[in-house]
Protein backbone atom coordinates (compact mmCIF):
# COMPACT_ATOMS: atom_id res chain seq x y z
CA UNK A 1 0.00 0.00 0.00
CA UNK A 2 1.16 3.65 -1.27
CA UNK A 3 -1.19 5.19 1.07
CA UNK A 4 -3.20 8.22 -0.33
CA UNK A 5 -7.51 8.28 -0.46
CA UNK A 6 -8.84 4.65 -1.43
CA UNK A 7 -11.04 5.77 -4.20
CA UNK A 8 -14.59 4.03 -4.15
CA UNK A 9 -16.60 3.09 -7.01
CA UNK A 10 -20.56 2.56 -6.01
CA UNK A 11 -22.11 0.55 -8.82
CA UNK A 12 -19.86 0.68 -11.64
CA UNK A 13 -21.61 -0.31 -15.08
CA UNK A 14 -18.41 -0.74 -17.20
CA UNK A 15 -15.49 -2.75 -16.81
CA UNK A 16 -13.85 -0.64 -18.94
CA UNK A 17 -14.06 2.83 -16.96
CA UNK A 18 -12.98 0.75 -14.26
CA UNK A 19 -9.67 0.32 -16.36
CA UNK A 20 -9.83 3.96 -16.91
CA UNK A 21 -10.10 4.60 -13.20
CA UNK A 22 -6.85 2.54 -12.60
CA UNK A 23 -4.97 4.21 -14.89
CA UNK A 24 -5.70 7.38 -14.01
CA UNK A 25 -5.07 6.65 -10.53
CA UNK A 26 -1.51 5.14 -11.26
CA UNK A 27 -0.60 8.55 -12.95
CA UNK A 28 -0.95 10.07 -10.15
CA UNK A 29 0.21 7.68 -7.16
CA UNK A 30 -2.51 5.40 -6.24
CA UNK A 31 -3.21 2.60 -5.94
CA UNK A 32 -5.72 1.07 -3.58
CA UNK A 33 -9.49 0.36 -5.62
CA UNK A 34 -12.39 -0.79 -4.00
CA UNK A 35 -15.75 -1.52 -5.75
CA UNK A 36 -19.32 -1.59 -4.70
CA UNK A 37 -21.59 -4.03 -6.22
CA UNK A 38 -19.97 -3.45 -9.83
CA UNK A 39 -22.67 -4.67 -12.33
CA UNK A 40 -20.41 -7.27 -14.19
CA UNK A 41 -18.01 -9.85 -12.26
CA UNK A 42 -15.11 -9.07 -10.81
CA UNK A 43 -12.03 -9.52 -11.61
CA UNK A 44 -12.45 -8.74 -15.49
CA UNK A 45 -10.96 -8.73 -18.52
CA UNK A 46 -11.99 -6.05 -19.93
CA UNK A 47 -11.15 -3.64 -17.11
CA UNK A 48 -7.77 -5.50 -16.96
CA UNK A 49 -6.79 -4.35 -20.45
CA UNK A 50 -8.14 -1.06 -19.92
CA UNK A 51 -5.91 -0.87 -17.50
CA UNK A 52 -3.14 -1.85 -19.20
CA UNK A 53 0.02 -1.22 -17.32
CA UNK A 54 -2.30 -0.31 -14.01
CA UNK A 55 -3.81 -3.90 -13.97
CA UNK A 56 -2.26 -3.93 -10.73
CA UNK A 57 -4.28 -2.11 -9.35
CA UNK A 58 -7.28 -4.00 -10.84
CA UNK A 59 -5.97 -7.34 -9.33
CA UNK A 60 -5.84 -5.74 -6.11
CA UNK A 61 -9.05 -4.30 -5.84
CA UNK A 62 -11.43 -5.34 -3.62
CA UNK A 63 -15.10 -6.02 -3.89
CA UNK A 64 -18.02 -5.35 -1.96
CA UNK A 65 -21.80 -6.15 -1.05
CA UNK A 66 -22.60 -2.40 0.26
CA UNK A 67 -21.14 1.17 0.43
CA UNK A 68 -20.81 0.72 4.43
CA UNK A 69 -18.44 -2.21 4.09
CA UNK A 70 -16.54 -0.68 1.79
CA UNK A 71 -15.48 2.33 4.10
CA UNK A 72 -15.77 0.58 7.15
CA UNK A 73 -12.10 0.95 8.19
CA UNK A 74 -11.71 4.42 7.19
CA UNK A 75 -11.62 7.56 9.03
CA UNK A 76 -12.90 10.37 6.17
CA UNK A 77 -14.67 9.92 3.37
CA UNK A 78 -15.46 12.60 0.45
CA UNK A 79 -18.47 11.84 -1.93
CA UNK A 80 -18.14 13.49 -5.35
CA UNK A 81 -20.97 15.00 -6.84
CA UNK A 82 -21.65 17.19 -9.80
CA UNK A 83 -24.99 19.06 -8.89
CA UNK A 84 -26.02 20.99 -5.83
CA UNK A 85 -27.78 18.78 -3.27
CA UNK A 86 -30.01 19.50 -0.08
CA UNK A 87 -28.09 18.57 3.54
CA UNK A 88 -25.98 19.17 5.90
CA UNK A 89 -22.46 17.63 3.81
CA UNK A 90 -19.73 21.00 3.74
CA UNK A 91 -18.92 21.02 0.73
CA UNK A 92 -15.11 21.52 -1.01
CA UNK A 93 -13.11 22.09 -3.96
CA UNK A 94 -10.75 19.43 -5.32
CA UNK A 95 -8.23 21.42 -3.87
CA UNK A 96 -9.32 21.63 -0.64
CA UNK A 97 -10.40 18.40 0.05
CA UNK A 98 -6.70 17.19 -1.36
CA UNK A 99 -4.91 18.92 1.18
CA UNK A 100 -7.72 18.04 3.59
CA UNK A 101 -6.98 14.20 2.91
CA UNK A 102 -3.23 15.05 2.75
CA UNK A 103 -2.70 16.22 6.16
CA UNK A 104 -5.18 13.52 7.55
CA UNK A 105 -3.43 10.70 5.75
CA UNK A 106 0.34 12.06 6.88
CA UNK A 107 -0.86 11.94 10.83
CA UNK A 108 -2.14 8.17 9.97
CA UNK A 109 -5.44 8.50 8.74
CA UNK A 110 -7.41 6.84 6.17
CA UNK A 111 -9.52 8.41 3.49
CA UNK A 112 -12.16 7.13 0.75
CA UNK A 113 -13.18 9.28 -1.98
CA UNK A 114 -16.77 8.08 -3.09
CA UNK A 115 -17.75 7.87 -7.03
CA UNK A 116 -20.99 7.52 -8.12
CA UNK A 117 -22.48 5.04 -11.19
CA UNK A 118 -22.01 6.30 -14.73
CA UNK A 119 -25.23 7.68 -15.32
CA UNK A 120 -26.33 9.08 -11.95
CA UNK A 121 -23.95 9.18 -9.49
CA UNK A 122 -24.31 8.71 -6.13
CA UNK A 123 -27.79 8.44 -3.99
CA UNK A 124 -28.38 10.52 -1.26
CA UNK A 125 -28.24 7.71 1.17
CA UNK A 126 -24.31 7.23 -0.22
CA UNK A 127 -23.83 10.60 0.23
CA UNK A 128 -25.19 10.63 3.66
CA UNK A 129 -22.39 7.87 4.43
CA UNK A 130 -19.66 10.42 3.59
CA UNK A 131 -18.19 13.29 5.62
CA UNK A 132 -17.87 16.34 3.23
CA UNK A 133 -18.87 16.52 -0.58
CA UNK A 134 -16.27 17.45 -3.55
CA UNK A 135 -16.85 19.21 -6.26
CA UNK A 136 -15.34 20.15 -9.69
CA UNK A 137 -15.20 24.04 -10.71
CA UNK A 138 -17.47 23.04 -14.52
CA UNK A 139 -19.19 24.83 -16.53
CA UNK A 140 -22.88 23.86 -15.66
CA UNK A 141 -24.03 23.81 -19.42
CA UNK A 142 -21.79 21.61 -20.37
CA UNK A 143 -20.94 19.78 -17.44
CA UNK A 144 -20.23 15.90 -18.57
CA UNK A 145 -17.43 14.59 -16.17
CA UNK A 146 -17.16 11.01 -16.24
CA UNK A 147 -15.89 8.46 -13.77
CA UNK A 148 -12.63 8.11 -14.77
CA UNK A 149 -11.94 12.00 -15.51
CA UNK A 150 -12.94 12.65 -11.69
CA UNK A 151 -10.94 10.01 -10.84
CA UNK A 152 -8.35 11.54 -12.50
CA UNK A 153 -8.44 15.33 -11.58
CA UNK A 154 -8.88 14.21 -7.80
CA UNK A 155 -5.78 11.97 -8.23
CA UNK A 156 -3.73 14.98 -9.64
CA UNK A 157 -4.78 17.00 -6.95
CA UNK A 158 -3.48 14.39 -4.55
CA UNK A 159 -0.69 14.61 -6.21
CA UNK A 160 0.26 17.87 -6.33
CA UNK A 161 -0.83 18.08 -2.45
CA UNK A 162 2.71 15.94 -1.57
CA UNK A 163 4.92 18.15 -3.82
CA UNK A 164 6.56 20.68 -1.69
CA UNK A 165 5.24 23.81 -3.63
CA UNK A 166 2.22 23.27 -5.59
CA UNK A 167 4.40 24.22 -8.99
CA UNK A 168 7.14 21.47 -8.85
CA UNK A 169 7.37 19.82 -12.14
CA UNK A 170 8.99 16.27 -12.86
CA UNK A 171 11.74 17.77 -13.81
CA UNK A 172 12.33 21.61 -13.82
CA UNK A 173 14.99 22.91 -16.58
CA UNK A 174 17.58 24.48 -14.18
CA UNK A 175 19.70 26.24 -16.66
CA UNK A 176 17.15 28.86 -17.23
CA UNK A 177 18.38 31.18 -14.45
CA UNK A 178 19.47 34.12 -15.80
CA UNK A 179 23.04 34.09 -16.06
CA UNK A 180 25.49 36.26 -13.80
CA UNK A 181 25.78 39.92 -14.72
CA UNK A 182 29.80 39.15 -15.63
CA UNK A 183 28.58 36.74 -17.81
CA UNK A 184 26.26 39.36 -19.60
CA UNK A 185 28.13 42.23 -19.81
CA UNK A 186 30.70 39.63 -21.54
CA UNK A 187 28.02 39.40 -24.51
CA UNK A 188 27.64 43.31 -24.24
CA UNK A 189 31.14 43.71 -25.04
CA UNK A 190 31.62 41.57 -27.66
CA UNK A 191 28.37 43.09 -29.67
CA UNK A 192 29.13 46.67 -28.69
CA UNK A 193 32.88 45.95 -30.12
CA UNK A 194 31.39 44.25 -32.96
CA UNK A 195 28.88 46.98 -33.85
CA UNK A 196 31.26 49.47 -33.50
CA UNK A 197 33.67 48.66 -35.81
CA UNK A 198 30.35 48.55 -38.35
CA UNK A 199 29.56 52.18 -37.25
CA UNK A 200 26.31 51.36 -35.93
CA UNK A 201 26.15 53.47 -33.10
CA UNK A 202 26.01 56.35 -35.30
CA UNK A 203 25.87 59.74 -34.55
CA UNK A 204 28.13 59.80 -32.13
CA UNK A 205 25.68 61.89 -30.04
CA UNK A 206 23.33 58.75 -29.91
CA UNK A 207 25.74 56.17 -29.11
CA UNK A 208 25.32 56.19 -25.39
CA UNK A 209 21.38 56.08 -25.73
CA UNK A 210 21.81 53.44 -28.46
CA UNK A 211 24.00 51.18 -25.97
CA UNK A 212 21.38 51.77 -23.34
CA UNK A 213 18.43 50.75 -25.27
CA UNK A 214 20.28 47.80 -26.59
CA UNK A 215 21.75 46.41 -22.83
CA UNK A 216 18.09 46.93 -22.13
CA UNK A 217 16.74 44.26 -24.57
CA UNK A 218 19.40 41.88 -23.57
CA UNK A 219 18.40 42.12 -20.05
CA UNK A 220 14.99 41.99 -19.72
CA UNK A 221 15.13 38.95 -21.81
CA UNK A 222 17.37 37.37 -18.75
CA UNK A 223 19.36 35.01 -21.17
CA UNK A 224 20.72 32.19 -19.25
CA UNK A 225 24.68 31.45 -19.03
CA UNK A 226 24.30 28.40 -22.42
CA UNK A 227 22.36 30.67 -23.92
CA UNK A 228 24.57 33.28 -23.83
CA UNK A 229 27.23 31.04 -24.79
CA UNK A 230 24.84 30.19 -27.78
CA UNK A 231 24.32 33.69 -28.15
CA UNK A 232 28.05 34.69 -28.35
CA UNK A 233 28.83 32.39 -30.95
CA UNK A 234 26.61 33.93 -32.89
CA UNK A 235 27.99 36.97 -32.55
CA UNK A 236 31.37 35.56 -33.71
CA UNK A 237 29.81 33.90 -36.63
CA UNK A 238 28.31 36.85 -38.15
CA UNK A 239 31.82 38.80 -36.49
CA UNK A 240 34.58 37.04 -37.72
CA UNK A 241 32.94 35.70 -41.18
CA UNK A 242 31.92 36.61 -44.08
CA UNK A 243 28.41 34.91 -46.19
CA UNK A 244 29.75 32.70 -48.77
CA UNK A 245 30.29 34.61 -52.40
CA UNK A 246 29.77 33.05 -55.32
CA UNK A 247 33.01 31.58 -56.94
CA UNK A 248 35.72 33.96 -58.14
CA UNK A 249 34.53 36.88 -56.30
CA UNK A 250 36.93 39.10 -54.64
CA UNK A 251 35.50 39.80 -51.13
CA UNK A 252 38.01 38.95 -48.40
CA UNK A 253 37.77 36.18 -46.24
CA UNK A 254 37.89 37.75 -43.01
CA UNK A 255 38.31 34.39 -41.13
CA UNK A 256 40.32 35.85 -38.56
CA UNK A 257 40.26 39.46 -38.17
CA UNK A 258 43.78 41.51 -38.09
CA UNK A 259 44.92 44.94 -37.55
CA UNK A 260 44.57 45.16 -41.34
CA UNK A 261 41.35 44.07 -41.52
CA UNK A 262 39.31 46.72 -38.54
CA UNK A 263 38.65 50.04 -39.29
CA UNK B 1 -15.22 33.15 -28.90
CA UNK B 2 -15.29 33.11 -24.47
CA UNK B 3 -11.97 33.63 -24.89
CA UNK B 4 -8.91 31.56 -23.33
CA UNK B 5 -6.30 29.67 -24.97
CA UNK B 6 -6.43 28.22 -28.04
CA UNK B 7 -6.52 23.74 -27.99
CA UNK B 8 -3.91 22.99 -31.02
CA UNK B 9 -4.28 19.16 -31.85
CA UNK B 10 -1.09 17.94 -33.85
CA UNK B 11 -1.78 15.51 -35.78
CA UNK B 12 -4.18 13.58 -34.39
CA UNK B 13 -5.28 10.06 -35.25
CA UNK B 14 -8.69 8.74 -33.93
CA UNK B 15 -11.63 10.87 -34.04
CA UNK B 16 -12.85 9.61 -31.02
CA UNK B 17 -10.00 11.68 -29.43
CA UNK B 18 -11.10 14.63 -30.67
CA UNK B 19 -14.55 14.64 -29.58
CA UNK B 20 -13.32 13.85 -26.36
CA UNK B 21 -11.10 16.34 -26.72
CA UNK B 22 -14.04 19.00 -26.70
CA UNK B 23 -15.84 17.47 -24.35
CA UNK B 24 -13.06 18.39 -21.99
CA UNK B 25 -13.13 21.68 -22.91
CA UNK B 26 -16.53 22.36 -22.62
CA UNK B 27 -16.30 21.49 -19.15
CA UNK B 28 -13.93 24.04 -18.18
CA UNK B 29 -15.28 26.90 -20.35
CA UNK B 30 -12.83 26.37 -23.37
CA UNK B 31 -14.34 26.53 -27.06
CA UNK B 32 -11.49 27.03 -29.89
CA UNK B 33 -9.61 24.39 -31.25
CA UNK B 34 -7.83 23.80 -33.91
CA UNK B 35 -6.38 20.78 -35.40
CA UNK B 36 -2.98 20.27 -37.70
CA UNK B 37 -2.98 17.72 -40.15
CA UNK B 38 -5.61 15.40 -38.72
CA UNK B 39 -5.29 11.43 -39.86
CA UNK B 40 -8.97 11.38 -40.80
CA UNK B 41 -10.74 13.49 -42.73
CA UNK B 42 -12.52 16.58 -40.71
CA UNK B 43 -14.94 17.28 -39.92
CA UNK B 44 -16.12 13.52 -38.96
CA UNK B 45 -18.92 11.98 -37.63
CA UNK B 46 -17.40 9.89 -35.03
CA UNK B 47 -16.14 13.11 -33.78
CA UNK B 48 -19.18 14.76 -33.75
CA UNK B 49 -20.66 11.66 -31.86
CA UNK B 50 -18.07 11.65 -29.26
CA UNK B 51 -17.91 15.51 -28.51
CA UNK B 52 -22.22 14.77 -27.18
CA UNK B 53 -22.91 18.24 -26.20
CA UNK B 54 -19.60 19.91 -27.38
CA UNK B 55 -20.11 18.91 -30.83
CA UNK B 56 -20.35 23.01 -31.34
CA UNK B 57 -16.30 22.89 -30.56
CA UNK B 58 -15.92 20.55 -33.08
CA UNK B 59 -17.92 22.17 -35.95
CA UNK B 60 -15.98 24.99 -35.10
CA UNK B 61 -12.78 24.05 -35.00
CA UNK B 62 -10.04 24.92 -37.86
CA UNK B 63 -8.01 22.69 -39.72
CA UNK B 64 -4.30 23.40 -40.90
CA UNK B 65 -1.75 22.03 -42.99
CA UNK B 66 1.23 22.80 -40.48
CA UNK B 67 1.67 23.71 -36.96
CA UNK B 68 3.13 27.16 -37.91
CA UNK B 69 0.34 28.27 -39.90
CA UNK B 70 -1.66 27.36 -36.81
CA UNK B 71 -0.32 29.12 -34.33
CA UNK B 72 0.44 32.22 -36.75
CA UNK B 73 -2.37 34.89 -34.98
CA UNK B 74 -1.15 33.62 -31.40
CA UNK B 75 1.15 35.62 -29.31
CA UNK B 76 2.46 33.43 -26.59
CA UNK B 77 2.34 29.20 -26.78
CA UNK B 78 2.37 26.21 -24.35
CA UNK B 79 3.82 22.60 -25.59
CA UNK B 80 2.87 19.72 -23.66
CA UNK B 81 5.27 17.25 -22.92
CA UNK B 82 5.18 13.85 -20.91
CA UNK B 83 9.28 13.61 -20.94
CA UNK B 84 12.11 15.71 -20.24
CA UNK B 85 13.64 17.67 -23.24
CA UNK B 86 16.71 19.07 -24.31
CA UNK B 87 16.65 22.06 -24.80
CA UNK B 88 16.44 26.01 -24.11
CA UNK B 89 12.42 25.89 -23.05
CA UNK B 90 11.79 27.19 -19.60
CA UNK B 91 9.29 24.14 -18.17
CA UNK B 92 6.13 24.57 -16.40
CA UNK B 93 3.69 23.18 -14.14
CA UNK B 94 0.34 23.65 -15.43
CA UNK B 95 -0.98 25.96 -12.62
CA UNK B 96 2.02 28.43 -13.66
CA UNK B 97 0.99 28.08 -17.21
CA UNK B 98 -2.82 28.70 -16.58
CA UNK B 99 -1.63 31.39 -14.49
CA UNK B 100 0.31 32.85 -16.93
CA UNK B 101 -1.88 31.94 -19.75
CA UNK B 102 -4.84 33.89 -17.84
CA UNK B 103 -2.79 36.80 -17.12
CA UNK B 104 -1.82 37.73 -20.95
CA UNK B 105 -5.86 36.74 -22.18
CA UNK B 106 -6.64 39.27 -19.58
CA UNK B 107 -4.61 41.81 -21.10
CA UNK B 108 -5.76 40.67 -24.76
CA UNK B 109 -2.94 38.71 -25.63
CA UNK B 110 -3.68 35.31 -28.14
CA UNK B 111 -2.41 31.88 -25.90
CA UNK B 112 -2.63 28.41 -27.25
CA UNK B 113 -1.70 24.78 -25.78
CA UNK B 114 0.13 22.07 -28.03
CA UNK B 115 -1.22 18.43 -27.82
CA UNK B 116 1.00 16.21 -29.87
CA UNK B 117 -0.25 12.84 -31.22
CA UNK B 118 -1.62 9.62 -29.87
CA UNK B 119 1.64 7.51 -29.67
CA UNK B 120 4.47 10.14 -29.26
CA UNK B 121 3.09 13.56 -29.06
CA UNK B 122 5.73 16.53 -30.14
CA UNK B 123 8.32 16.45 -31.83
CA UNK B 124 11.40 18.99 -31.21
CA UNK B 125 10.73 21.28 -34.19
CA UNK B 126 6.83 21.36 -32.94
CA UNK B 127 8.08 22.37 -29.53
CA UNK B 128 10.67 24.60 -30.55
CA UNK B 129 7.65 26.69 -32.39
CA UNK B 130 6.60 26.68 -28.81
CA UNK B 131 7.49 29.26 -26.18
CA UNK B 132 7.73 27.08 -22.64
CA UNK B 133 7.00 23.38 -22.23
CA UNK B 134 4.22 22.56 -19.38
CA UNK B 135 4.06 18.66 -18.10
CA UNK B 136 2.14 17.24 -14.89
CA UNK B 137 3.79 15.61 -12.09
CA UNK B 138 3.07 12.22 -13.35
CA UNK B 139 4.66 9.43 -11.75
CA UNK B 140 7.51 8.18 -14.34
CA UNK B 141 6.38 4.53 -13.76
CA UNK B 142 2.84 4.86 -14.86
CA UNK B 143 2.87 8.08 -16.82
CA UNK B 144 -0.06 6.87 -19.50
CA UNK B 145 -2.16 10.17 -19.86
CA UNK B 146 -3.42 10.23 -22.94
CA UNK B 147 -4.66 13.42 -24.97
CA UNK B 148 -7.89 14.32 -23.98
CA UNK B 149 -6.53 13.88 -20.08
CA UNK B 150 -3.89 16.25 -21.22
CA UNK B 151 -6.07 18.58 -22.32
CA UNK B 152 -8.75 17.58 -19.34
CA UNK B 153 -6.57 18.86 -17.18
CA UNK B 154 -5.16 21.73 -18.64
CA UNK B 155 -8.55 23.25 -19.19
CA UNK B 156 -9.56 22.68 -15.07
CA UNK B 157 -6.49 24.03 -14.47
CA UNK B 158 -7.60 27.53 -16.76
CA UNK B 159 -10.55 27.46 -15.38
CA UNK B 160 -9.36 27.70 -11.74
CA UNK B 161 -6.86 30.56 -12.65
CA UNK B 162 -9.77 32.52 -13.73
CA UNK B 163 -11.58 31.78 -9.97
CA UNK B 164 -11.37 34.35 -7.42
CA UNK B 165 -10.29 32.30 -4.75
CA UNK B 166 -8.42 28.62 -6.09
CA UNK B 167 -10.62 26.59 -3.92
CA UNK B 168 -14.02 28.23 -5.12
CA UNK B 169 -17.01 25.65 -5.73
CA UNK B 170 -19.74 26.24 -8.78
CA UNK B 171 -21.85 25.78 -5.23
CA UNK B 172 -21.00 26.41 -1.66
CA UNK B 173 -23.25 25.47 1.20
CA UNK B 174 -23.68 28.89 2.91
CA UNK B 175 -25.43 27.20 5.71
CA UNK B 176 -22.51 25.65 7.41
CA UNK B 177 -21.03 28.38 9.15
CA UNK B 178 -21.28 28.08 12.52
CA UNK B 179 -24.60 29.61 14.34
CA UNK B 180 -24.53 32.49 16.22
CA UNK B 181 -23.13 31.63 19.95
CA UNK B 182 -26.69 32.73 20.93
CA UNK B 183 -28.35 30.06 19.05
CA UNK B 184 -25.11 27.52 20.48
CA UNK B 185 -26.29 28.63 24.01
CA UNK B 186 -30.01 27.85 23.36
CA UNK B 187 -28.59 24.12 22.58
CA UNK B 188 -27.29 24.19 25.66
CA UNK B 189 -29.76 25.38 27.81
CA UNK B 190 -32.60 23.38 26.22
CA UNK B 191 -30.61 20.02 26.17
CA UNK B 192 -29.06 20.63 29.92
CA UNK B 193 -32.09 21.40 31.16
CA UNK B 194 -33.88 18.06 29.75
CA UNK B 195 -30.75 16.47 31.09
CA UNK B 196 -30.46 17.77 34.43
CA UNK B 197 -34.58 16.84 35.09
CA UNK B 198 -33.34 13.12 34.46
CA UNK B 199 -30.60 13.13 36.82
CA UNK B 200 -27.83 13.22 35.01
CA UNK B 201 -25.69 15.38 36.33
CA UNK B 202 -24.73 13.08 39.67
CA UNK B 203 -23.27 14.02 41.67
CA UNK B 204 -23.67 17.32 42.45
CA UNK B 205 -19.91 17.90 42.63
CA UNK B 206 -19.40 16.71 39.22
CA UNK B 207 -21.90 18.78 37.79
CA UNK B 208 -20.26 22.13 36.55
CA UNK B 209 -17.43 19.46 34.71
CA UNK B 210 -19.96 17.53 33.30
CA UNK B 211 -21.79 20.73 31.94
CA UNK B 212 -18.31 22.18 30.44
CA UNK B 213 -17.28 18.84 28.70
CA UNK B 214 -20.72 18.65 27.05
CA UNK B 215 -20.38 21.99 25.71
CA UNK B 216 -17.04 21.79 24.90
CA UNK B 217 -18.62 18.81 22.41
CA UNK B 218 -21.21 20.80 21.36
CA UNK B 219 -18.92 23.74 20.79
CA UNK B 220 -15.97 21.99 18.55
CA UNK B 221 -18.33 20.66 16.16
CA UNK B 222 -19.20 24.24 14.72
CA UNK B 223 -22.43 23.51 14.15
CA UNK B 224 -24.25 25.96 11.72
CA UNK B 225 -27.79 27.14 12.80
CA UNK B 226 -30.12 24.99 10.04
CA UNK B 227 -27.94 22.57 12.31
CA UNK B 228 -28.74 23.55 15.69
CA UNK B 229 -32.54 23.82 14.72
CA UNK B 230 -32.63 20.17 13.96
CA UNK B 231 -30.74 19.04 17.28
CA UNK B 232 -33.14 20.77 18.91
CA UNK B 233 -36.12 18.74 17.86
CA UNK B 234 -34.22 15.89 18.49
CA UNK B 235 -34.00 17.16 21.95
CA UNK B 236 -37.33 18.32 22.17
CA UNK B 237 -38.50 15.03 20.68
CA UNK B 238 -36.11 12.64 23.86
CA UNK B 239 -37.60 15.35 26.10
CA UNK B 240 -41.51 15.59 25.65
CA UNK B 241 -42.02 12.09 24.45
CA UNK B 242 -41.76 8.47 25.56
CA UNK B 243 -41.21 5.39 23.42
CA UNK B 244 -44.14 4.15 22.02
CA UNK B 245 -45.04 1.45 24.66
CA UNK B 246 -47.50 -2.18 23.65
CA UNK B 247 -51.26 -1.21 24.20
CA UNK B 248 -52.45 -1.57 27.80
CA UNK B 249 -49.00 -0.71 29.27
CA UNK B 250 -49.50 2.07 31.76
CA UNK B 251 -46.54 4.24 31.66
CA UNK B 252 -48.20 8.14 30.69
CA UNK B 253 -47.74 9.58 27.77
CA UNK B 254 -45.40 12.99 28.04
CA UNK B 255 -46.95 14.68 25.19
CA UNK B 256 -46.75 17.86 26.95
CA UNK B 257 -44.86 18.09 30.15
CA UNK B 258 -46.52 19.63 33.13
CA UNK B 259 -45.59 20.92 36.69
CA UNK B 260 -47.26 17.72 37.43
CA UNK B 261 -44.93 15.56 35.71
CA UNK B 262 -41.96 17.51 35.84
CA UNK B 263 -39.89 16.23 39.05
Amino acid sequence: MTGGPVIVLVEPQLPENIGMVARAMANFGLSELRLVNPREEFPNEKAIATASKADHIINGARVFDSLREAISDINFVFATTARERDGFKPVRSAVEAADAMRIKENSGQHTAILFGRERWGLNNEEISLADEIVTFPVNPAFASLNIAQAVLLMSYEWMKSGLERETDTAFRNKEMEPAHKATLYGLFEQLEEALDVRGYFRPKERKEIMVENLRSVLTRAAFSEPEIRLLRGVVSSLDHFSPKLPRGAGAPDHRKRTKENSN
